[in-house]
């Protein structure tokens, strides 16, 4: 007999859709990962490749549907409870300031990039904006799972990097609230303003309360009868900062990374961090691969077309070195590298906010198709060059009190 | 900003739908689950009963859907993938012919009392025939939960329960088959027999000979570069063994469980199973409280179809326990009770069962309905039942190698 999904479908031998899709999404994804890691690449830009190859542009094993969208989303809200997990909300404020700086550097260069250009190639001006809006966004997982995979989130670096992507993710909120009311007609000031309110507000609350809330609250969630007492409440602290941060308007993976953050000095002597790390093991690759799958090639008939895509891309990719680089230019040239590679990825944010666009027919279809494959490129072309930015860097993570495989 | 679906709804301050559905089934899981422990209930039954609570039929928190269905699939899959991996091929040989003829008993009382209460009621021969059908399904994935957090899976009778629900599962399907065909017209009996053979076959193969391959593999998988080669390996094998057993009309769930028994002497000495068991931890509540979320309090308005299906339900109850308890009775009344209690359960798969005769016109929504309250009744009475018949038992699974949570 067969479950489906308590569907309808007289399945009997016909074999079962969902598990066809995570199977094929799986492995492909692994099995790119291993030629990526035996060709001494970044495993994660395999696992994006792999969903280019097995997605609607080439092999069209897979599309990207509501359900392939679910996974990667918690997937990818796995990944930064996990990255929470292990940065304590000291460890940003040390670098909250030049986090800031980087953040602001890295927003405006790259809106003011995106827009010239579009403009410059005779697009809209509505187009222009929404174009640079997306261009501002960072897909911090991508970072945060290369680095974490060489043991070096605890660099400072890193954390700066973490840092300034979440003040990039509040302000990116802002741009796209004020983008989006002129894509509708007026601007509503004080909406936004509210919303920013809230967005700060509610960020610097976890950071600065989160902690010692949680640290209150555990005896008496251990004294709870319910298996794994403490892991359950891990589980629905990350589940629910990353749904308030969605009422607020911040992005789900900020609230998890914030969860991970609260409970990042109270799990340290738990199996918490490790037993996460198991769930984004098995959840991350749909993330990775539906990014991929987003990739349209059919949008890219015409040469200008493919043209403007490249151009888009290049300058998505320098312009984050050169905002964020010049923001963290007197910590030494690597690192300015380090952290400006490092906010290049502009993965599922960016393809949010073209698909807002989309919505509002703020961009056409052939706008969207270049958004799409700067988001998709630049989270490709990332990893391999942090890998060999972040090469020398000593290992400096703990590991987790329980050995991660011990066989392995 | 707003990952969302990767879909098109504008959604700036408006929270995320999936993210509300996941918190919202969790923690009421996670609620109901402590509430039952503090009254001496097992927990499960707690999970299934938040999910009438907070669907459809109470709260409408929560509806069922495509997507609260394949979390629901993943969590069960994992649950016996779990279940596998702590039960070697060598422990239900052992018990192999007792769990055929519990199996077999299990089948034929329940088909036989279901078929005749339902003419007695004066339905329809084609309908009679689908609620029999439906009260030969053996939902294990709750029995073996129930054991599993007692940790007494590697008891003579679970072991029996798990070795007869896999066959139950292959009756099921053949008797699911017949009567689809009588459904439809006529009954292929070439078509039902070459299924028979390739259940069958699939079982015992991946019995006799995946525990070898695996090992055999093992060396090579140990030497991948990919991180967490080993780990990767199970869940692949999961996943591809359930996929596989969908293609034959088997069960998912038989697959995984297949894939975990194959795994379970190699990954004795590794992380595995403490990594299996996090997965499971996140996603098992979906699965559970989607059982309850079935539950359609509509259907009965009527007097004469409430009536029906309290009928039904004491009939499946008293069915399996008579069926199953005949044919273990030579071990006792106790352990006979215990095999009985275990195989009442009817879950997703009567739930199935009556979907795919819903599909093909062969019951009403009435009968459907019933079948619905029974599926969840059984599933909910159960627990309770088996939590008394099981509570002298001594505690005799292994830990594993890493400790659950050290601190809770």
């Amino acid at each position: 007999m067969h479950i489906g999904e308590f569907g309808l479908a007289l399945a009997l031998p016909e074999g079962d859709k969902l598990l066809f899709t995570l199977f094929v999404m799986f492995v492909a994804a692994k099995l790119a990962a291993e030629i990526f890691e035996r060709l001494k690449q970044p495993a994660v830009a395999g696992e994006i490749l792999a969903g280019v190859i097995i997605g609607p542009s080439v092999l069209a094993l897979v599309a990207p549907s509501e359900l392939t969208g679910a996974l990667s989303e918690i997937g990818v809200i796995f990944l930064l409870f996990l990255v929470g997990l292990e940065t304590k909300p000291a460890d940003i404020f040390r670098v909250g300031a030049r986090a800031m700086l980087v953040a602001v550097l890295g927003v405006i260069v790259p809106f003011v990039f995106g827009y010239a250009v579009m403009l410059a190639w005779g697009q809209t001006q509505i187009e222009a904006i929404f174009v640079g809006a997306a261009m501002v966004a960072t897909s911090v997982g991508i970072t945060a799972r290369v680095l974490g995979q060489m043991g070096l989130l605890s660099l400072e670096t890193s954390r700066i990097i973490l840092g300034a992507a979440v003040i990039d993710d509040i302000l990116g909120l802002l741009i796209l609230g004020v983008v989006s009311s002129l894509a509708k007609g007026g601007v509503n000031y004080a909406e936004i303003s509210v919303t920013a309110a809230l967005a700060v507000g509610f960020t610097l609350l976890i950071i600065f309360v989160g902690a010692r809330a949680v640290n209150r609250i555990r005896p008496r969630v251990e004294k709870l009868r319910v298996g794994q007492s403490y892991l359950v409440f891990g589980f629905s602290l990350c589940l629910g900062l990353a749904l308030v941060a969605t009422y607020i308007g911040v992005a789900a993976i900020i609230g998890a990374f914030l969860a991970g953050m609260a409970l990042a000095e109270s799990a340290e002597d738990t199996d918490m961090p490790h037993q996460a790390e198991a769930v984004t093991e098995f959840l991350l690759p749909f993330f990775l691969v539906n990014i991929g799958m987003q990739l349209k090639l059919d949008a890219f008939l015409n040469r200008s077309a493919i043209v403007l895509a490249i151009v888009v891309t290049i300058l998505a990719v320098l312009s984050k070195l050169i905002g964020c680089g010049a923001a963290a230019w007197p910590l030494g040239r690597k690192k300015a590298m380090q952290i400006g590679m490092g906010m290049v990825p502009r993965g599922e944010v960016g393809i949010v906010v073209a698909q807002i666009g989309l919505s509002l027919n703020a961009v056409d279809a052939a706008a969207y198709g270049v958004v799409l494959f700067m988001a998709v490129a630049t989270t490709l072309i990332a990893p391999p060059f942090l890998a060999r930015l972040f090469k020398d860097e000593q290992r400096v993570d703990q590991e987790p009190v329980v050995p991660i495989t011990p066989i392995s």
